[in-house]
């Protein structure tokens, strides 16, 4: 997986809103009507990471996730985050 | 609630191995086998939140947890999060 460089990245999250470029990872901040539901999209999410074998850095506090995804191996951001970051909007809809 | 001063939260700690006091919130960072294992103890626990009431600030990156418990409502640490912390250990176990 090749690391994409700054004009790539923003090239290619232009069609993810909300994602944004901070400290070499994209994140994006979500708010769910509660924990429940925030953790049953977590579970959602969870499922579609082992799919792609590729594993976001997240953060959970009651209704909010805050998810930020880089790939370890690359050293930076790759083709990989850019579909899981894909498959969460698809998920989250 | 009523919030624990530091003397009782370090005296309420002292039966939670692992647990620490850092920013007004107790901690522990917990290591799993892989995501999977990771995520299926964060559904456990998750259950046991709603079931208390009291849900924690927590972050996951692939097999590695870190579980923050705080008070909301009393601005500090209170017997909520030593009670949600007894939980974690008994289902991390």
């Amino acid at each position: 997986m090749k690391k994409m460089n700054t004009n790539e990245i923003e090239e290619a999250i232009k069609n993810l809103p909300g994602w944004a470029l901070k400290d070499e990872m994209i994140m994006k901040s979500f708010t769910f009507k509660d924990f429940k539901e925030a953790f049953a999209t977590m579970t959602h999410i969870a499922f579609e990471c082992e799919k792609q074998n590729h594993h976001p850095n997240w953060e959970n506090v009651y209704n909010r996730l805050t998810i930020k995804l880089s790939t370890h191996d690359a050293d930076g951001i790759t083709q990989k985050d850019i579909d899981l970051a894909k498959s969460i909007e698809e998920i989250v809809g």
